[in-house]
């Protein structure tokens, strides 16, 4: 929901004003995350009023990132923007409204008082804050936000207030807190009485740590120091950062807080991904990881990776949106999906995730596909091949009304946990639900090392490539093509099923070749998007192996054109929604030569019998449908299972064309962020 | 989709004028079933020119009955309307466009001629009619019209210019007729070279026949007359009309022929209910029944039923429309729901029509409810506490999409078909195709004697009594009630679940109360309608229990206000819809006290961050939500697995409210039929 970016350079200098230049684009990396309000936090200015030097700087600004970053420079700053800081820690935050409006003063990073002992930039959702806020208002501490990460550094402070002894540890404090929690964070901690120090710790949102340093890392494996028995006996702590272990050493480095590791790839590409309760904390220089408790089966080591990510996967290039250009990848994007997996040759299909399961697999009662939004439609759009191919029972559940009905579930149920990121809240709930009543948890992610990629017991990476367009685009067709891979690979030992197969995997070889043939429709649907970009309403049709087509269409053009789209199960048409249709109602109606075509045109006839004018999306050379049509897009033909992915990137460039003919930001919509990492 | 009626007096003598008078009024009953245009087919008349003295005059009008009313009586009429016909047979039908546009032209009854030798009325669909109207276009044939009917009076007219002898009966040129139509359909031909006589025949479409004689009808059972033999081998067939067992008998008798009872119990209460493919014949006064062959397993006989229905249950009273009328039937429609069946005493529910069924159903892999339309959100309000009482995975499909996916269904699944009427289409196939697949068929309907009711192995009578608005209201509380007691009348030896099944019983007890409670509210909820009825969407939100309440609230407003309103999953909330969201959108939330009522919350904050200006529905006294919201309806609160009937109710009262302040008939929706009776 939130974008985190921090950074530590130790024993590196940088002068304020380059500090303040990578948190600005570490935060620009992560916009699409949220991008109502952004706000830094430096030390500085030295101040002959304050006794305790280590003064800190909070800039906060509404809007989008663009909008901090002019007022950073601004000329009356008592900031010294060339000053040389040799160690020096930053927090910066992009903020994504779930509590209060945006605004300045809910913008991140929250404070502890007046002073900024304790500043803290958060992404999630804190659900005990009412509780906390009230008992830290009786202490006497007052809360100047409407937000629910404000609880946070007044409860440090109130434990440092509290504490027993004056030599505490950063840490330990932070631990503390963390225990206070409920809800989703990941959180990032900086403090006047810990100058040059780091912590950080998540709990349900994703967070990670680049390190870069001239010299090699003395370590790739850092230990895991449990703390409870110190913790406990409010043991003295002071030795133990200065293990041979922790990365660092003491000499040069910088460290990388982020949510996502497209803030981080520009900087190092060595990782670590932090797990849920860890508490990183940096001292000296040195990279250190605590928890409080060894739970059974927990791996006592982080492991430093190295990034495979490129950067320029995530610039935008020629074009005028990220989203635009991600549609246009989706030739490649597609291939990606099946690289090394399908033997075109001998039609086999090979998921290396799920190959040790398949027999468990096969053995199930039922499929059950759980997602939000995009990923969601994409269970829907493959729902039916996937009962075809497996001939089992396949059920398709939005998370959050999966969650909401404490739905059965039952050990021999497998369920696949669709998200582009990875770290969709809903989803990863569901997740958990279902691993604590024993089904087998299959993930289809696009984001290596995400909570869902790691939670799950198997599971395939649809390997997309970085989405950063909030509308989510090449990852739904790559959702797609992993899910009927899926089916291709569970049915290789159907004799009866072996033609359909082979049809199935030739549309899979032809089908990059096929996306091109529809972007190349291009022109003629931004022409047909200039007739409607003035509508408030439009109406997308249609059913089979369509009706997830509808969906998505309606999804994307209601998530950056606002105008009010539905998506309606052509059956449904005479059931009511017909209601809607005359003259004035805008319709896209999507009629395959599939096995619902006849039925798609009664629904047609329906339409223009009441004065429709429908938009049709059809088979090339459809003489039939063409003579109906108030306009046609018409598509190439592939094997019924897969048109749905062709017939989805005609309504992608639609509500692309629409929106910026509306004048909006199609990579920004409004209320959006591209992640939804709380419930 | 549409309405036939028609009436045959035989040596009952009646004014031309009483004969239309009747035909009329039989359409004002089926007009929920569709009224776009209206026609008739009566005698006359006598005319010098034609040497056949047996003339039909067919009468069409587009528009309502009304229109078609107006029309008869017009000064300019060659009929005389004083006449007195001692036997007559007249058409009538009332038309709900599926192929061609309303006009006169499309409107029914559809004729063989400029000389209207066959007249014919049509509810259903015929698929092939492409193919037949080439093949008689290519015999010389012209067609008038765009619609598919006017093939039948076509090619029956066909079959008769090329019969072998002169002496063919009008069954057996209809048998021949319908020998060649593919899709559904209810028929009712009428002939200038059969005065007085009658052929009626159904397929997949509904069609009953009632019976009217002072003397006693000489017989109750009508038994079949297979005709396969006589038909192959062109034997005469004179006789078979003089058998003892005819009802009728050759004394004074009317006939009423139908699309559904309502049109029917003011005239006779007596009613034969056809088969598919039973061709019906009167002919000197005498009703028979033919067909081709007998069908292992096939009753040979046809009853004369006795209705209990009442004139008075489907007139408006006192209200504006019946929709209104059902809406404020409902404290009592439940409680018929209800009656007989829970023994409130003991805790004991006993749903008499499944009882000797409960075995089989408690050892079931899974429940699988199926429906359209209003009748599909009974199912899905009702999921979750199903899931809960019967521990089983309950799945819940729109008929249409149910079929197009060719969905697996297995011998051990148990299938709910959910339909008021008991004859939608797709319903209908639905359970026509897991019959095949052997599952165990539950219906749930409200109409005895309907298709659904009848072909299924079991089943639930919904008893809500007749409903006319087109708009389903009082149907969908009681089939909720009725779901509802299928999981306390299967849980019924859990012990672990008294507490909570005891809660809900109370819950039902107490609902008739809590109702009024809700329809007190009217005031209120119209001064909020007036304040919306001008804008163009409306969003309607909730999750768990009432999730289902913003579907059916949502398509209540679409079917009626023809305003584009949209039930949305509050959960999905951020992944889409929000972006619609601004101070200009109208928002309706439930939010009850419920376990979802926290996320509720959430998702309120998320919108008034965005100035969104939500009308709440939430229970009473509840202080927190009243703060946020920019009005509030505040309702009774009950369990929560029943709060979705009182939910609801608001929401069919605002469409009520904001269609008449839009300037719309409630009760006559453009577009939409009562009965969807065709795919």
């Amino acid at each position: 929901m939130c974008g985190i970016f921090a950074y530590l350079n130790y024993q590196v200098p940088r002068t304020r004003k380059e500090i303040l230049e990578t948190l600005v684009k570490g935060l620009q990396r992560l916009e699409y995350r949220g991008y109502d309000s952004a706000g830094v936090a430096v030390d500085g200015p030295k101040n002959n009023k304050d006794n305790n030097n280590n003064s800190i700087t909070l800039i906060k600004k509404r809007g989008k990132v663009k909008n901090l970053d002019e007022e950073l420079y601004k000329k009356d700053s008592d900031l010294d923007l060339d000053a040389v800081l040799g160690t020096h820690f930053g927090l910066a935050h992009t903020r994504w409204a779930t509590h209060g409006e945006p605004s300045a003063v809910n913008c991140h990073p929250h404070r502890s008082d007046k002073d900024n002992e304790f500043v803290v930039v958060h992404n999630g959702i804190i659900t005990n804050y009412k509780e906390l806020k009230k008992y830290l208002n009786s202490k006497g501490y007052e809360f100047e936000s409407e937000t629910d990460t404000e609880v946070i550094p007044k409860l440090t402070k109130y434990v440092y207030d509290n504490r027993e002894r004056d030599t505490i540890s950063f840490s330990t404090l932070v631990e503390r807190v963390i225990q206070q929690l409920e809800g989703a964070f990941a959180l990032v901690f900086k403090s006047r009485h810990f100058p040059g120090e780091a912590v950080a710790t998540r709990r349900g949102s994703p967070l990670l740590i680049g390190v870069r340093s001239e010299s090699e890392l003395s370590a790739e494996h850092i230990p895991i120091q449990y703390n409870s028995a110190l913790f406990k006996e409010g043991v003295q702590e002071k030795n133990i950062h200065n293990r041979p272990d922790a990365v660092g050493g003491g000499k040069a480095v910088e460290y990388y807080f982020a949510s996502d590791a497209s803030a981080i790839i520009e900087h190092t590409n060595k990782v670590l991904y932090m797990e849920d309760d860890d508490v990183a904390i940096v001292t000296n220089g040195k990279l250190s990881i605590h928890r409080l408790n060894r739970q059974a089966g927990e791996d006592p080591v982080r492991l430093i990776k190295t990034l495979q990510m490129e950067l320029q996967q995530i610039m935008k290039g020629n074009f005028e949106a990220f989203m635009q250009k991600e549609i246009f990848e989706q030739p490649e994007s597609v291939v990606n999906t099946m690289r090394g997996r399908i033997v075109f040759d001998t039609d086999t299909v090979v998921l290396g995730g799920l190959k040790d399961h398949l027999k468990e697999i096969k053995r199930c009662r039922r499929l059950i596909m759980i997602g939000c939004g995009t990923s969601f439609h994409a269970a829907v759009a493959t729902r039916q091949i996937l009962e075809e191919l497996t001939e089992l029972p396949v059920m398709v559940e939005l998370a959050s009304d999966f969650l909401d009905r404490n739905t059965p579930v039952f050990r021999d149920d497998v369920c696949f946990f669709i998200s582009q990121s990875g770290e969709t809240a809903d989803t990863l709930m569901a997740l958990r639900y279902c691993k604590e009543r024993g089904a087998l948890t299959v993930g289809i992610t696009n984001t290596v090392g995400s909570s869902i990629s790691r939670d799950t017991d198997c599971g395939v990476h649809i390997n997309a490539g970085p989405e950063i367009g909030v509308a989510s685009t090449k990852a739904y067709t790559s959702q797609f093509v992993s899910l009927v891979m899926f089916g291709l690979m569970v049915s290789e030992d159907r004799v009866s099923l072996q033609k359909r197969r082979g049809e199935i995997i030739q549309g899979l070889k032809d089908l990059p070749e096929l996306i091109k043939k529809v972007l190349a429709l291009d022109n003629k649907i931004k022409a047909i998007a200039d007739e409607l970009y003035e509508q408030r309403s439009l109406l997308v049709m249609g059913r089979g192996f369509n009706y997830a087509t509808c969906l998505e269409g309606a999804l994307k053009i209601k998530e950056i054109t606002y105008m009010h789209s539905e998506g309606i199960l052509a059956g449904e048409l005479k059931h009511g929604p017909l209601a809607l249709i005359d003259k004035h109602m805008p319709v896209i109606m999507i009629i395959m030569r599939d096995a619902c075509y006849q039925k798609c045109q009664n629904a047609l006839e329906q339409v223009t019998a009441r004065s429709g004018r429908p938009i049709i999306l059809c088979c090339q050379d459809d003489v039939e449908i063409t003579k109906n049509a108030y306009k046609t897009i018409e598509l190439p033909h592939t094997v019924d299972c897969l048109q749905g992915i062709l017939s989805v990137i005609p309504l992608q460039l639609m509500s692309f064309h629409l929106a910026v003919l509306r004048g909006y930001d199609v990579d920004c919509p409004r209320n959006l962020a591209k992640s939804v990492t709380v419930e």
